[in-house]
């Protein structure tokens, strides 16, 4: 190969290196452990899937797929997310007895980059989907395990915004119709761009009124408080049902006790096309994007169920972001030995191993730099000759 | 979607259900714990990476590459082992010092399946590579190493033959020369059907002596005695050093008093062309196929550096056929409330959640038929209206 591409890799791919694999793994495990105690059942899709079954069902736009043909011409694909593979599995072989389900996932997912701009390719998320139960119950659980694993986890300072995908569309189709001005608002809403959303709404031709009602959705974020101001913005019964269950999940919430982690934000909007119900958003730290996100949706409908489901996804990437650089210690034993104590430094590894002490067995013969080996390790024991250092 | 086409997965994908997948996480967290406490860092590597730098060094075939096109038309490839990628992490990253490094990792690798024959096509490697150390002492960690991993998975019953690259390959280059006869022998010992090996071998225009010396590798199989008898087989110095350098590993694996599960075979060959001195295998049970294998290679070159290593992989479905199926128990908890008595229940739950008990929190309004629902439980608490049942 030629020696300047030797060490790349494709656009968005990253390797993991042993001190950042190490507090993934810290944060996963604490994340699974609640999901577990929590009842979460935890299974594995594959990473290829049929472009027909899961790629087009996945609502993640098709430019940012990887696709290939298999051997009989069928397109594959990478999964772009979890919440679609998980439908299918659940639709065929976990809903037959007609009973709520609760899983889990950690996987890496694959989304193309069109340039090279910082944003990974393949992420790991870790998540939830609670299926075919429609209570407020079952969204108040998500949303309760969803705040408790992130403290798990480690992350104290995060904010959970909860919104309802049938308000701004009930709002939107009650001033706008069905025309591409509601798609437009929804986009601007999407990329968090409100003056573009301001802005859009100066420029249609409505009266101020209408005007007025649509900037205020803007304005719809904050605490309990908020419900009272969201029934003045809508009049119809769509859209004051969205908000009776928004009032319902509050009192949910507050009975786990975890609302200060919890405000709502009626402008919360997805583009995933399969959301039905409720909402909402992770935010933590500096991070200008979600940690993680969820919701309720009837994508079970597309493989033949008539059920819905509510789950949620955190970004594990961003998470770690979120919580910053830990500290990074020299850890664990070493224990250096020539030939002549070789099996007395294996006596002693085992003895150290099974108190769980982390040791490195290393012939000396097979270092260069001694110093610079042994300045890993917070000790070194000397097993060399005849005598002991 | 087509209904019929709804359910489908890709040639050789498969999906892991909860029960198999929690066995899996016991046994890939007994193995990996063990690596760690032997001072192993684990790493991840992405999922693609360029043809034409790990596809092409990987030595599998053409024919078994999930390859793709990115953007720029290059190819990408789904890793098809882990070896190659951690030696492009390694040599561009981590042996800059010069020491020995040791590394691990557990990752999914992917191999096209040409027809259904029941072979995956996705499955999961849990292993180490030792690099930049020459010493034999490297050699007989990594093989204690894998002993000690696969006892703490909980496998008693198993067995690691142990030979080595050199001495086939002497072996046949005294006999045969160069010719294509030599890569039809190493063919029939790669696919371990030695009914063709003698046939073959019968075949050729050969002195009898010399045919007896080829048949006579394949008795070259058990514990330490066979070094001598191997002596008798080779003339030449490279020969007589490959046998010399298994002697000092024999010394070594005794030392680590593990040697009740080690034979030595001398007519191990790999059909990667990397391996570069000693190479393992690791059978157990009725597993008509290595649940592990490794060896010495020098794969590092092609990525600039001028070193060795020595490394195994294990495949964790593998290893779970050949430990059998475990007894599935009905475990945790379940609580099954109503709304009036709603915050009482997640009370319970949070004290059960930390004792470390699985516990189910379930809205009674949620579920059709309740029997069926808490017979998947140990216990269940009712929660429901003024009383307790």
């Amino acid at each position: 190969m030629s020696r300047l591409f030797m060490f790349e890799k494709p656009l968005g791919m990253r390797d993991t290196l042993p001190e950042l694999y190490e507090k993934k793994h810290q944060v996963r495990s604490s994340i699974a452990d609640t999901m577990k105690l929590w009842g979460y059942q935890f299974i594995e899709t594959p990473t290829l899937e049929y472009y027909e079954t899961v790629g087009a069902a996945s609502a993640i736009l098709d430019a940012q797929l990887f696709k290939l043909l298999d051997k009989e011409g069928h397109t594959l694909v990478l999964r772009p997310e979890m919440t679609t593979p998980i439908a299918r599995v659940a639709a065929s072989k976990l809903l037959n007895e007609d009973l709520p389900v609760r899983l889990a996932y950690s996987a890496n997912v694959y989304r193309a980059q069109q340039r090279e701009g910082g944003r990974p390719a393949e992420f790991e998320q870790i998540g939830v989907e609670y299926l075919n139960d429609n209570t407020v119950s079952c969204d108040g659980e998500t949303i309760a395990l969803l705040i408790s694993s992130l403290k798990k986890a480690g992350l104290s300072e995060f904010q959970v915004s909860i919104g309802h995908v049938g308000f701004s569309q009930e709002l939107f189709m009650q001033i706008l119709g069905t025309n591409g001005r509601a798609t437009a608002l929804r986009k601007f809403l999407y990329e968090k761009n409100y003056v573009g959303y301001r802005e859009s709404v100066q420029s249609f031709n409505l009266s101020s009124i209408d005007k007025q009602r649509l900037l205020k959705l803007l304005q719809l974020r904050g605490g309990e408080e908020v419900i009272e101001f969201a029934l003045d913005v809508i009049e119809n019964d769509k859209g004051k049902q969205a908000i009776t269950e928004l009032q319902e999940l509050w009192d949910v919430i507050k009975d786990y006790g975890v609302e200060e982690h919890v405000k709502f934000d009626f402008s919360i909007v997805s583009h995933m096309s399969y959301y039905s119900g409720i909402l909402f958003e992770v935010y933590a730290g500096n991070v200008g994007f979600p940690i993680g996100n969820g919701g309720r949706y009837s994508l079970l409908e597309k493989f033949g169920k008539n059920a819905t489901a509510t789950g949620f996804a955190v970004r594990l990437d961003m998470l770690l972001e979120a919580m910053g650089g830990g500290q990074t210690e020299t850890t664990g034993h070493c224990i250096l030995f020539s030939q002549e104590r070789r099996k007395e430094a294996f006596e002693l590894a085992r003895k150290l191993h099974e108190e769980g002490t982390r040791t490195v067995l290393q012939d000396i013969t097979g270092v260069k730099d001694i110093d610079a080996f042994t300045k890993k390790f917070a000790d070194t024991t000397f097993l060399i000759g005849g005598g002991q250092r």
